[in-house]
Parts: structure tokens; C-alpha cells; sequence
């Protein structure tokens, strides 16, 4: 049970954000530019990210739908998805991926772990500064989606089919257009 | 150093700001709401709540800027904002304020770490529902901002007398505003 009287019927995040619709707004507007908006990392390398980090968090309901939207980017592969949270260094992603989530681990224990080798490496790999900076802010903004979701308890149904269309959807529309359904319209 | 091409001159979540301003937008307008904007807890108390969670986390340039915006909401009691980064129940604060940095504690560990008992308690010392739930996403989101800051290696002066006078600055104008500072101009 949720531990504040949160609108019922909505799971997970949209919960707390139908229930403080101002601070929804700067929520959702972050995770569509880091994760929807046009970018040299695709959005299916992206939600991996998210859905690494929220993985290493223990936040089930957002390691689910990310890696939901992870899969509806990339093929319907939920193998990967799969391997990337187990053991993502023997997975079928790029070597750039894997610098990055190396980093993007580093963020999610603290941001004093990264250091100069592990940015060179991903550097070396063919990483830009804004891709390193993306990486490092989506690793952050899960630490703080992720302790958000759990930090309320939220309600999180164990039910994959829903987050398998919840994720097909989001990876076609984004999160402010998603965010309609449960946000009051002005 | 910072791990990126940061521009020069700018400490802390500034650089990283400038650096990537599609980003700073939503960022500085979370700050806003939830530490800013008119709200039953005082922009004091919410400060309060981000320099103790930004303590926790080690982050020199947030505990350090916050801690000055908080003294400058508190009659520039700077003493208060120390005792409440080293020991806040023996600190002149409200039992209202105490269960909230307990919860603020918990959801810095992990999300999960917030029990039931540690809501009812923030209850019967009269915190509201939105005043549990913005407790929970200032401590999640100073779980993202140190992190952020941390993670890019920004450069953070030790310096308090230019933390005092932002501080000053910020508590009277707000993130928003002074966001125009260091970001580009449309």
C-alpha cells in the first residue's frame, strides 16, 4: 500500500506524478529530452541505461517498463534487455555501450566512482562529451526516479503483458504525450 | 579536472548546466518547485532537507551551496545548518522536521528503506501528504543533482564566502532566475 493517499488505478510513477502535477512537469520534460528527443545515442541504447541502473537499484517497476521500452526500440529484443541487466560485458551490445554502463554503474553508487580512465576508455571507444554527459545525468535522474517510485511505494503490478504495451506505447509517443493520460489537461 | 570539455569558469551544476542547456531547463525548474515555490514547509525547511541529503552523499559543492541558501532563509543561522548535517535530533529544528530528515535518510540509502512507521511518525508530528511526498522527491532528486555533480568531476572552489553570497542570492531569486547567470539567452 502506497504510504501517501495516492490516486488509485495508476501504477508506479504515474501515481505520485498524478498526484503532484508540478513537479511532473520538469519529470517527464527530463526524461523525453535524456531519453526520447533526438540524440547520437539511440533511443534504445539510452532506455538500456535507464533500465541498467533502475536493475542495480532494485526499483522493479522501473526496470520493467524501461526495459520494456528498451525492447519496443530494439526489435522486440527482450533477450537483450535480459542480458544486459544480468551481464551486459558478454551481451550483443557495441563496446561504446559498454563503457558507458560501466559509467553509468560507477553514477549509481556514487559520482566520486567515476574516474578519468573510465571516461578515456569510453572516449576511446568512440563516445563524445555530450554522450558521456547524457550517460552520467540518466544514471543520476534514475537514482532519483527510482528511489521516487519506491520511496512512496508505489503501487507495482507484477503483470508483463502490461508493461510490454505501457513500453510499446511510451517508445512510440515519449513521455510528455504519455503523460497526458494521467496528468489533469490544463 | 572535469571529466568533459566543461566551460570555464563556472563551479559545480553550473558548468554541467551550460554545458547541455536542453537539460538545465527542467532541472532548474524542479529545483524551483520543490525548494522555491510557495509550499507549507518553509524554503528554509526544504533546504534544510537538501543540504542534509546532499551531506549524506558527500557532495561538497551541494552540501555547501544549499547549506548557504538554507542559513539565508534562517536569519543567516549557520550554526543551525551544521548541527543539522552532523546531528539534526539534538538541533533546534521541529519534531515535524526531525521525522522528515528521517525519511529524507531512508530514501538517500534506498527508497525501500522507508517504512510505514517512518510516515505515521512524520504524521503525528502534523506533516502533511504533500509535505511526506515532497520530502521523498527532494531527497530523491538531491540523490540525482550530487550525483551529477560528482559524476562529471565539476570544479568546486573551497571557497565560503562565494557560497555565502550565492546563497544569499539564490534564496532571494530563486533557481529559475538565477539560472540566467550561466545559461544562453534565447
Amino acid at each position: 500500500m502506497p504510504h501517501i493517499q495516492l490516486p488509485e488505478g495508476l501504477h508506479g510513477i504515474r501515481a505520485a506524478m498524478a498526484f503532484r502535477p508540478e513537479t511532473a512537469g520538469p519529470l517527464n520534460q527530463l526524461a523525453e529530452i535524456l531519453l526520447h528527443a533526438p540524440n547520437s545515442l539511440t533511443p534504445g541504447e539510452r532506455e538500456l541505461i535507464a533500465t541498467y541502473v533502475s536493475t542495480l537499484n532494485d526499483c522493479y517497476f522501473c526496470q520493467t517498463v524501461h526495459g520494456a521500452i528498451a525492447a519496443a526500440h530494439l526489435n522486440d529484443d527482450e533477450d537483450l534487455v535480459r542480458r544486459v541487466k544480468t551481464d551486459f560485458q558478454h551481451s550483443g551490445i557495441s563496446s561504446k555501450l559498454k563503457a558507458l554502463l560501466v559509467i553509468a554503474g560507477k553514477v549509481q553508487k556514487s559520482g566520486k566512482h567515476v574516474t578519468a580512465r573510465d571516461v578515456e576508455e569510453a572516449r576511446e571507444a568512440g563516445s563524445t562529451d555530450v554522450e558521456i554527459h547524457d550517460t552520467v545525468l540518466i544514471a543520476a535522474a534514475f537514482c532519483m526516479y527510482n528511489r521516487y517510485v519506491d520511496g512512496l511505494a508505489t503501487w507495482q503490478p507484477h503483470d508483463e503483458e502490461l508493461y510490454r504495451q505501457r513500453g510499446k506505447k511510451t517508445a512510440r509517443e515519449g513521455y510528455v504525450v504519455m503523460s497526458r493520460e494521467y496528468l489533469p489537461q490544463r
